[in-house]
């Protein structure tokens, strides 16, 4: 064919990082039918969706076999129902939004990514290491993006010293992921005035808020000035087991303009010519996950795989290996061992013990010689892992 | 803020059309809340999901309550189950399809108009009138759009005659939104021949083909060499009533490439980086769906809206209305009576006999005078909708 195709796309590693460990781990599989392998790698979790959302499920799709109560196109920014639930479960910690600012949709991934759409030629600040989506999507529709070292030095929480340009586009992840650093109110409250002061905007991903342990915040909005500099990202993956059900939300507070442009009405317009709405019945699960009730039963979820956490952390203080996280996040970020690199690391542990992980460079080239493992495990998995590599390490 | 927007947001018209209809409706409704309105807009079906469809939604939602059989993260691109049993439903007609170039996705909607992501700058042919998705999704990414002009005279079915550039994107919708013309066999040849002799590639809609009737292609790769210059896309929204479950595909060739790039990799590509895939359990409604006993209760549906759209047919005819569409299509494109435009006439039917259509206009310049109708109500709906207009007009 003749036509020009996105350029761009030249830029992007060869494939998207958990595609890429999906592969070798495939591989690894066939050649090896008889090692049962233990995937502590991409961040997914394992147990079963709650009971209180079970019930609106099987609720919801009675509703869709009857012609009364059946449900065609949705809202494309989400039924009421879903947005109220949403404005509600931040009410409950104090943050009050408008249902206008909350749009539902299929996914962080979906959303961070798609945001990218909504600005022109920004200068762009990623931490390194992060989830690779911030990169990707902004190397996609070729942005120069500068990175924010996250090292053991600052904690893995680079903050704003030495910034002096302005109109930045600044991605934030905390709880982080991958390294599971938490940023507390002092240093966000930095990030929100150095925003302010600079004319940026903060891209603030909350999918891990569930996870927070102690005084931190789980809102960018608990951050005063927040809502005139933040757009915020957050999830029910990681919160209710959502991962394979998919519903997130992004909140685009009504203060957002820029040039005399309002970001939350390019948003809606957005979603409303590129996105068609989640499914009735996820809305209904959704609902039900961010009620007082569901909340309780995810809570549940989220203690059990804390658990895991704990015991990956013994092993590693028994082992006397650096890491971090594990805290406030399901994610353990550890140095690897015998000065491997990320990836030697990865089939280090697959070909010897078939633990499967993720190599912290993957997210980054801070994230080079760190390796990134999950307790989204089960207790079984996790404890057979902790004691196969109990026998390597 | 001082960073900078997307300004081509401003060439985009102030609202996406449906969402500017749903407000004048719901503003009608708040002022006239004794008045039953009927809504024979948007193109929304109203059937419930069938019985299989059914069941399988009830088993996927009982293996997520279950840690043995729960799903997380779905493949960005489909399980293969589903990508399968789209492939079974072309195979079934004669077209065979790799898995490899088959993506799951939410919607029609949403593939449509992120396919635009994936080129550079290149000229773009639109029919007008058309689903307005296609224009919309490249304003806002800044590309030149040539229309392509369908007239009573041309049978609003344009053809490649006197194009004589190259490298063009081409949208062809057929059976077509909103005016239910149809391309046979012959004419979508002259495309196929037009694009591979131009290097242009094909963006194929193809939405609405399970109500076609008669010997016309269902896919554009019933026609020869359509796999080097077409992409399709196609969803189970109208064959299914899945409006408000959201599932559909998009089919990209390995045959497509480009200065070296492959089209189908670029696409795997976009999708695993910025989308998570379909929920698994919609994901078994899709596969049901596309069942040998999915597809005959689905045309049970079919059968029923047909109906509507002989009704529909029947009155306009009685009226000497002149109209086309209602053959293999759920919609009736009709002239605006008494030489109203279009926008007048929804107006003049909502107030008058609170019947709401799709004004033509909004589908293109040249749908200026014509008004869509569609058969997605009930028959009950459909047959008070008839008598109110047979009244009026």
């Amino acid at each position: 064919m003749k036509i020009q195709l996105n350029e761009n796309y030249k830029q992007l590693q060869e494939s998207y990082l958990f595609a890429g460990i999906a592969k070798k781990v495939s591989a690894y599989s066939q050649a090896h039918p008889d090692k049962k392998i233990i995937r502590l790698g991409i961040g997914d979790v394992t147990l079963p969706l709650t009971p209180t959302v079970i019930q609106a499920l099987q609720k919801a799709v009675g509703e869709m076999a009857v012609q009364e109560t059946f449900r065609g196109y949705p809202p494309e920014a989400g039924f009421d129902f879903a947005r109220q639930a949403v404005v509600d479960y931040y009410g409950r910690r104090g943050t009050k939004l408008d249902l206008c600012e909350v749009f539902v949709s299929d996914g962080a991934k979906s959303d961070c990514a798609n945001l990218t759409e909504l600005f022109g030629d920004n200068p762009v600040l990623i931490p390194d290491p992060v989830y690779p989506v911030y990169l990707d999507s902004n190397l996609m529709c070729g942005r120069k993006v500068t990175f924010l070292q996250a090292t053991q030095e600052n904690g893995f929480l680079p903050m704003p010293e030495g910034l002096t340009g302005e109109g930045y586009l600044i991605y934030l992840c905390s709880p982080n992921n991958p390294t599971g650093a938490v940023y507390n109110k002092e240093q966000l409250t930095q990030w929100v005035d150095f925003a302010r002061r600079s004319g940026s905007l903060i891209l603030f991903d909350a999918a891990y808020e569930a996870f927070i342990h102690g005084d931190y915040p789980h809102s960018i909005y608990e951050i005063e000035g927040a809502r005139e500099c933040a757009i915020e990202i957050c999830s029910l993956s990681k919160t209710a087991g959502f991962t394979g059900t998919r519903c997130s939300w992004t909140v685009v507070p009504v203060e957002l303009t820029a040039g005399g442009m309002s970001l939350r009405d390019m948003w809606e317009r957005r979603q409303a010519t590129k996105f068609n709405g989640v499914p009735y019945i996820v809305q209904r699960a959704a609902q039900a996950a961010l009620s007082p009730q569901g909340i309780r039963e995810c809570q549940g979820l989220v203690d059990y795989y804390m658990e895991n956490a704990r015991s990956i952390s013994a092993l590693l203080d028994k082992k006397g290996i650096f890491y971090t996280g594990g805290q406030s996040s399901p994610y353990i970020w550890m140095r690897c061992t015998g000065n491997m690199d990320a990836w030697t690391f990865f089939d280090y542990l697959l070909e010897n013990v078939q633990v499967v992980g993720t190599p912290g460079s993957g997210f980054g080239a801070c994230g080079e010689g760190f390796f990134r493992l999950t307790s989204f495990g089960s207790h079984e998995a996790t404890k057979e892992a902790i004691a196969r590599l109990d026998s390597l390490l």
